[in-house]
């Protein structure tokens, strides 16, 4: 069984160790998204260069492609993509969910239509658990249905309650199949819209069950701001202390804080990589839209305090200056992949060490503080003054 | 003035060490393309990595795009795309002759249309010399007109005379531009389409001119390759002896052996880069097309006696197992750059490494057993079954 072992904590923040089949991961952390069995743009050793721990792959999009046999041909998701580190894989609930018009919801499961090829597809809670144990990843998450927002109470419950009788089939389908040698572990995902006291019974729910984690579940779905914190302020405290608890999808650098400081150990989130690929950086002085024309002569780097591999390829072993705003520019106007996968390195980065800052402000009992000159400063906006390391 | 020293002669073939501004460049070697200041989908870390010594840019896109004043604001190509190593530049001669109906040739220059807007310009042998004095490459190129394929004698006979009249033109501009605490080079370019005669009388002009260097222009335009092998054998040996010989644009590994056979130092072209972003894949035994279905689930790493980062990590202090063509082949199937980004890695490191070889043959005098080795094995294969590494 995967094992976590509460370390400090701060207020309601905690920091943590999460011990898995394919290695430890230092909590709070940030799960870099993989889709389709690749960060975007990003080698596995970039990733590791960076410190990404786990990183999440999509349960739907790879038993799609390439299908579960190639995977599997290849002992898993790690020998796949080549990471060797933890691998949590989402359910495909979310996924066949979003899949709208295409998708038909019963007791049983999902029906759908292949969105590469229309195929008549079908997904149970077993299903799902079958294709996670093929990826073999170190967390799995139970099959689920997301509630949509908005969502009336009696909607949200009828749809909790099939999530809950989802959770209890996904834990039966995932023990059958369990190698009892490997510590793989399941978690369960609370759902119940905006609604307090259904978060309260989807929990209960599945305590009753048993995970090895726990997740929120339903947010950032289109909700305004307002509630996903009122949801996460309400639930995360709630959820079991001496298990794991992650942010589904989850957010900005101000959600990330948010959500650590409410106690939540683990996100994800595809804002650092889709930013990046769109030319959003992120600073601990605000963002830039990096094609924005006032960086096209800009001698800077993204940011000069920044320590990754693009702002500081020094601190990585590289004997190199900094690449400049000013060729990140013209990478990104000239659409070439080199400024894509240099924005997910930077951006990956930022959000990596922003989770260790936290979980070493945790430590020291510092993580108000930390909060504090952390939002001051990214309010103040990206250093726009240009100087001349090159002249 | 950049310096040239023959360490080796074998038959035709040579062992060089070329002495450029930012570096010393051992001979016979590939120069990536970088175009547009990247090579694309690989960082500046990565091409030292695979041994790049050496790479091209483009005068014609970098003045268009960034422009040259930002480019000039980091001191030059080098410090805007992070590449401390020699670089060489076309001189957009090639370019603007390629925008065919767009441009209109005259004694003064090319006036065209600007593809990326529609603008007016002209470029001059001497705006082209400004130009890469601005980007600060190692080797400059003359400015020349490249002559179509098929060319009546009388046709490549005034192109060829324009082209040498532009070659002193640029010689002159170069010179005056020209910094001469800092080595920089000028490359002549021989011209005169498919006629032995013309050939000799470009050369001919060129000599008398005074060139760092002497480039074969005008070969891989569209011509059956015995009429390029047959301008290549016969213009080669004849280019001064003691001075770095350019073959620009060429060409597939076999044209390699055959330009190097002919006492050829240097060569560039697209291939490499371009084949592996469409799955083309260079290997020992032959090519691999990645994206056919065989290579759905073959484990084999893209060529098993291959020592680049992708066939081998570990070569390259990654600690972790060879990349298979399982997952290329999804990478290539679902568009992720990352494939792409592995895939010109691969790409690259066999064609500097069969430079390599090439090099290390003529020291021992043993090219010829090594070209007979190399062309047998290419036309062998690739090697096509499966084994199961990680199962």
């Amino acid at each position: 069984m995967a094992s976590f072992e509460l370390l400090a904590q701060d207020g309601l923040a905690r920091a943590g160790q999460l011990t898995l089949n394919h290695g430890v991961v230092q909590t709070p952390i940030f799960m870099p998204v993989g889709t389709y069995g690749a960060v975007k743009g990003v080698s596995p050793s970039m990733l590791q260069a960076i410190g990404a721990q786990i990183v999440l792959g999509n349960t739907f999009h790879l038993w799609l492609r390439p299908a579960l046999e190639v995977i599997a041909k290849h002992g898993g998701l790690h020998g796949f993509m080549n990471w060797q580190r933890p691998i949590l894989t989402d359910s495909g609930g979310f996924q066949v969910w979003s899949l709208g018009a295409l998708r038909k919801i019963s007791e049983e499961g999902v029906a759908f239509s292949s969105p590469i090829n229309g195929d008549k597809l079908f997904m149970a809670p077993e299903d799902s658990m079958r294709i996670q144990a093929a990826l073999n990843s170190d967390i799995a998450m139970v099959f689920d249905e997301c509630t949509p927002y908005p969502s009336s109470h009696a909607d949200a419950a009828t749809s909790m309650r099939l999530s809950l009788r989802w959770a209890a089939r996904s834990r039966a389908a995932f023990n059958e199949l369990k190698d009892p040698s490997v510590p793989n572990a399941l978690f369960g995902i609370v759902q119940g819209g905006m609604y307090e006291d259904l978060r309260d019974e989807s929990l209960e729910g599945l305590r009753e069950i048993g995970f090895e984690g726990y997740a929120i579940g339903g947010l950032s779905v289109g909700e305004p701001k307002e509630d996903m914190l009122r949801i996460l302020a309400h639930t995360a405290p709630k959820l079991p202390a001496h298990k794991p608890r992650y942010l589904m999808g989850v957010g900005t650098p101000e959600d990330l804080v948010e959500g650590v400081s409410s106690g939540i150990d683990m996100f994800d989130c595809v804002m650092p990589t889709r930013n990046a690929r769109n030319g959003w950086l992120f600073t601990r002085n605000g963002d830039l839209k990096i094609r924005n024309a006032r960086y096209r002569d800009d001698l800077l780097p993204i940011d000069p305090m920044c320590l990754c591999p693009v702002c500081q390829p020094e601190a990585h072993g590289d004997d190199r200056p900094p690449f400049t705003r000013s060729y990140l520019h013209h990478l990104q106007r000239i659409d070439e992949m080199l400024g894509a996968s240099l924005s997910t390195v930077h951006n990956l980065f930022f959000y990596l060490q922003i989770m260790r800052e936290m979980r070493e402000a945790i430590q020291r009992s510092e993580l108000q503080a930390w909060a504090a000159t952390f939002k001051a400063t990214r309010a103040n906006g990206p250093v726009q003054e240009t100087s001349h390391p090159h002249s």
